[in-house]
C-alpha cells in the first residue's frame, strides 16, 4: 500500500506566477520531495499582479507552508516585499524564492543565476573569462548577469527591448566590478549567448537573437522551459553550438533550493530528476 | 509513466484547520481526484484563528484554487466572512466549503450534515421518528441537529459544556420547527446519540457520554476521524450498538463536495473511497 500523495501531516512549498501552467517545478520538486520521503509537497499558485502582495500577505500565517517559489511576472515585487534580503537578491533587486519563518516573515533569495552556472559548470562550460551576451534585463536576466559576473566572465553585453532597463544593469554590474555595456543582439564574437526574455514560450514569438549569426563554437542558453527546446534553441543546435534549455537551469537549481527551503538530505540532482521520468 | 503527481496545470482544493494533521480529506478527496482524471489536489492549509481572514482575503486572488473546506475551529469565521450564504451555511452560521468565485467571492455552504445523515441513510438507519441525543452545540454539532430537523427526528436533546450555547441552538433549531431543547448527556431513552465535540482525538480525553448507558438498540456516532474509532466508539460498539466513525460523515460529503466545487463526473462514493486503500 502506497502512503497517499497528501495528507493532513504534508508541509507545502508554493510556486507562484502568472501564466502557470507551464511552470515544471510541482512535477520535479513534488517528485523529488517524494523519492527523498519528505512529506512535502510543491504546487502552484496562479494569482495576478494585482493580488500577488494580498496573496503573500495572507500566506505569512499558513504554518505549514515552508516557503513559495516565484516565477514571472512577481520577482521584483517578491524582492520589494521580502523581509529580509539576501545578497544575491538585493543585487538582484528580484527573488524566486521566499522562505516563510515562523514569525511570518520573509526571506528572499535569487536562485536562477546560481543555477544556470551549475548547468554550465557540469557541462564543463566554464564561463570564466568568457564573452557574454545576454538578452533580457529583467528578473531572470539580471539574475544570470551577477551569476556570470561572479563566474568571472570577461565580459558581459546586455540587450533588451527597453534600453534604459539594460543601461540600469549594466551600471549595477559595473559597480560590482564587472565589464558590463549595454549592445546590440548581434551575438557575432560572444562565446556565451543568453536568451533571458521570455520570447520562445508561444510558437509564434520571433527568435531574439539571429541564430543565422551565432559562433558554432558558442554555448548558447535559454530560460524558457516550456517548450524544454525553443525555436532559438532548436536554430542554435543545427549551427553546433551546445545548449542549455531553461530547464537544465531548473534542474540545476533544485538543490540550492531544497537546502534554503530547509530539506535537507537526499538526493536533489539532475539524475534524480531525470529518474523520475517526468517529461 | 505515471503522470506526475502534480504539474504546473494542477488546480488546489485547500482545507484549512487548526490542529491540521488529523484531517482526512488531502488522502481521500486527492485520491478520488486521481481516481476521476481530474487534474486538482486537496492539501492542508494549517493557519490560527488569528490568521484565518488574513489568509482567506489573500486567496480571493488565487486563480488555480477550486476553494478550501474549512474545519475546527474556523467553520463559524468562514460563514462569517463569505460573501454569498447558501441558506444551510445561514441556518448553522457556519460553513465547512467556501467556493472561490471567479470574482474572488467566496460562497459558503455546510455540507457535514449532509455527509452525517447520507451515512446512516446509507446503512438503512433513517432518522425520521427517531429522537436523538447530541453532545456539542458548534459549528459541527449544529449542522448536524439542522439535517437531524430536516430529515424528520421527533425529537433533539442537546447538551454543551457552554449552556447558553446549547440553548441558542434548541431556538434556532425551534424557529424551523424542530423539536429542540436543551437536556443532560444520559443517553437513556434515546435511539440515535451523537457525539459532536472533539472529545476523542487526544487518547486521554474524557469520553462525552457515559458508554455503560447507551440503549444497545441505539446508533451511536461520532465526528471525530481520528482516530477513527473513538473510545467512546469503541464502548459503543461493545455494548452492541450501530457505529457511525466521523470518516463515514467525511466519506459520505465527498459526493455533495465535489458536486459544490464543480468536480462533475466521476465515482465519488464511499465505495470509491474504500478501492483507495488509504487507512
Amino acid at each position: 500500500m502506497d502512503p497517499p500523495i497528501v495528507d493532513g501531516t504534508t508541509r507545502l512549498l508554493g510556486i507562484v506566477g502568472d501564466p502557470i501552467a507551464q511552470v515544471r517545478a510541482p512535477a520535479m520538486l513534488s517528485g523529488l520531495l517524494r523519492h527523498n520521503g519528505v512529506d512535502a509537497l510543491c504546487v502552484p499558485f496562479h494569482v495576478r499582479p494585482a493580488d500577488f502582495l494580498t496573496l503573500l500577505n495572507g500566506l505569512r500565517g499558513m504554518r505549514n507552508l515552508a516557503g513559495v517559489i516565484v516565477t514571472v511576472p512577481h520577482k521584483a515585487a517578491a524582492a520589494g516585499r521580502a523581509d529580509i534580503l539576501l545578497p544575491r537578491a538585493r543585487l538582484a533587486r528580484a527573488a524566486n524564492v521566499l522562505l516563510r519563518g515562523e514569525d511570518g516573515r520573509w526571506t528572499a533569495d535569487m536562485l536562477d543565476g546560481v543555477g544556470f552556472v551549475a548547468g554550465l559548470l557540469a557541462a564543463a562550460l566554464n564561463p570564466a573569462g568568457k564573452r557574454a551576451l545576454v538578452a533580457g534585463a529583467g528578473g531572470v536576466g539580471t539574475a544570470i548577469c551577477f551569476a556570470l559576473a561572479e563566474a568571472g566572465t570577461s565580459e558581459i553585453a546586455l540587450f533588451d527591448a527597453d534600453p534604459a532597463r539594460a543601461e540600469d544593469l549594466a551600471r549595477r554590474l559595473r559597480a560590482v566590478g564587472a565589464a558590463a555595456r549595454v549592445a546590440s543582439p548581434d551575438p557575432v564574437g560572444y562565446s556565451l549567448v543568453v536568451n533571458a526574455t521570455p520570447l520562445g514560450m508561444r510558437p509564434d514569438d520571433p527568435v531574439p537573437i539571429d541564430p543565422a549569426r551565432l559562433d558554432p563554437a558558442a554555448t548558447v542558453a535559454d530560460v524558457v522551459s516550456k517548450p524544454v527546446m525553443t525555436k532559438f534553441l532548436l536554430a542554435a543546435k543545427r549551427r553546433g553550438c551546445f545548449v542549455q534549455p531553461g530547464t537544465r537551469m531548473t534542474e540545476y537549481q533544485m538543490a540550492a533550493m531544497a537546502a534554503f527551503f530547509g530539506f535537507l538530505g537526499g538526493d536533489w540532482s539532475p539524475a534524480a530528476v531525470a529518474a523520475l521520468g517526468l517529461y
